[in-house]
């Protein structure tokens, strides 16, 4: 059993890549909240979306995010009314949040929900989110607090952050099942995510970072710095801006005390001695998945 | 000046009907919001939107509710999910409450949202929900107390009723303008809705009976009943199983205390001296509204 602690986008593509090298139901997702929010009256969580999607065979490649097929009736005439239009909803997505919003009015939790949904999708991987408690990571700019999608989303990530935490983390538990895979994986892996935005706010939740931190030798992390960039999103503006080395070295010193692995792309080859130095063992090879073979070297590599 | 009481599709019909004899501008609907609703998260108002949508000349004529040019993505998509999808919410109609929703969430009231969506949509009338305030019409069943859209729509008003009552009518207040209306109105109409479960609503906000009484000389009522049945809906079942007589004297005897004239269909004319006795002045036309030419005709007789 391997556990996955995970944002969206990149874990999304190496959980689906573990598909190929082991037997799905061995699998745990720890999902981030941090970024889910409350639009229209409307729960929307989209890093638990995105797995789904992803693992489901839903997710849309063009846009990057969302559902294959989506329409956009609904957020067209939502405009055209003067609505909030700037977070886009698709049609079919509306009904995941739909969906999720009047279970919550009967009593579930976010993790009942999340298991429903990957069951009606045939999502054969646990899907856990970190914690059912209130979660908001939040980016203290020039323009005051913003919440993850304010930021991410209606700022397009393009404005400076001063500092992030992660409101609620304090008083949250972790959801049920959450410690336990933690203990009883064989292997923990940190995804390709967003140290500070993605993997922080699990790391927040009471228990997790030490429970990690007592699985250290166990703990993989896959940089998502590759040749001192990020793949995607805002990764590599937030380490600069908040203080940390823009590389695979930065990124490992910010996971040292969680993680004793990190696999670095092999285009960071020579930044391997100074990881090492930190403490930290280090693997090589291709970690951008850029196709289905890539994919799959990077699933073996993690899990050799 | 003339208010109109109003339920949802015989009310909407009737304002329209008036668009051809007066100023829009001089027309006010004050508007029951007993059957208002939430649902996955989302604030919806089917009296509000219906009279909206109609008064926009947006009205779905096939389906007799919603929005024309309609569209079932999300719906269909939450159906696929297992999820409550028995209230069907177009994609178009689904803008709506997210409108409505967001924008409840940043303290805007009922009203606020009335006055903003008819705005919108080109409707010149004034819309007023009856109250802000939780107002909801509880139907007492074998089946336990339903919601209005659980026993309208759900159980397709399929199912005998023992009572309805009114949820928050003794603790809520009338929304701004509403009793100010009704003092000043040169004529006050009661729409052809149902009277028990439209209508009554209405009258159980504190202030508005008493407003009503003390106007009775100018308060007029159009007939839901002709010849024994109602033309939509279940108001003769209800006036049956709640004891009344399923007639146009019945809903006279029931509007008695708060209104001096009512209209009845040409072809209830041999229950007018039966009305009369009751201290009713009788008006007798047409009140279908089959046509352009009947809902004219309808409209300026109740204004004569």
């Amino acid at each position: 059993m391997i556990v996955v602690l995970s944002g969206g986008v990149g874990a999304a593509r190496l959980l689906r890549a573990f598909e190929g090298v082991m037997n799905r139901d061995e699998i745990t997702a720890i999902v981030n909240v941090g970024d889910d929010l409350t639009m229209h009256g409307l729960t929307i969580c989209p890093d638990l979306d995105t797995i789904t999607y992803t693992l489901a065979g839903l997710n849309n490649e063009e846009l990057g995010w969302g559902l294959t097929g989506e329409t956009w009736r609904v957020m067209d005439e939502l405009d055209a009314l003067g609505g909030e239009a700037w977070f886009r909803l698709g049609d079919r997505d509306l009904a995941t949040h739909l969906y999720r919003t009047e279970r919550f009015a009967r009593g579930a939790t976010k993790s009942d929900v999340a298991a429903e949904l990957a069951h009606r999708h045939g999502v054969r991987e646990r899907l856990l989110p970190v914690t059912n408690d209130p979660l908001a990571t939040i980016f203290v700019t020039d323009q005051g607090d913003l919440s993850f999608q304010e930021y991410f989303v209606r700022h397009r990530h393009g404005i400076p952050v001063h500092s992030v935490r992660f409101a609620g983390a304090e008083q949250c538990s972790p959801a049920p099942g959450v410690l336990e895979a933690l203990r009883e994986a064989d292997r923990i892996v940190i995804a390709p995510s967003n140290p500070l935005i993605s993997i922080e706010p699990l790391l927040s939740v009471p228990g997790v970072r030490e429970e990690l931190r007592r699985r250290r030798r166990d703990v993989i992390a896959v940089s998502p710095i590759i040749a001192g960039a990020a793949l995607k999103g805002p990764a590599d503006r937030l380490l600069r801006e908040l203080g940390h080395d823009v590389s695979c070295v930065g990124v490992a010193r910010y996971y040292r005390e969680v993680c004793a692995t990190i696999v670095i792309d092999e285009l960071d080859v020579d930044r391997r001695a100074e990881i090492e130095e930190l403490g930290l063992s280090v693997r090589t090879t291709t970690t951008i998945m850029a196709n289905r073979e890539h994919a799959r070297a990077l699933a073996t590599e993690v899990l050799a």
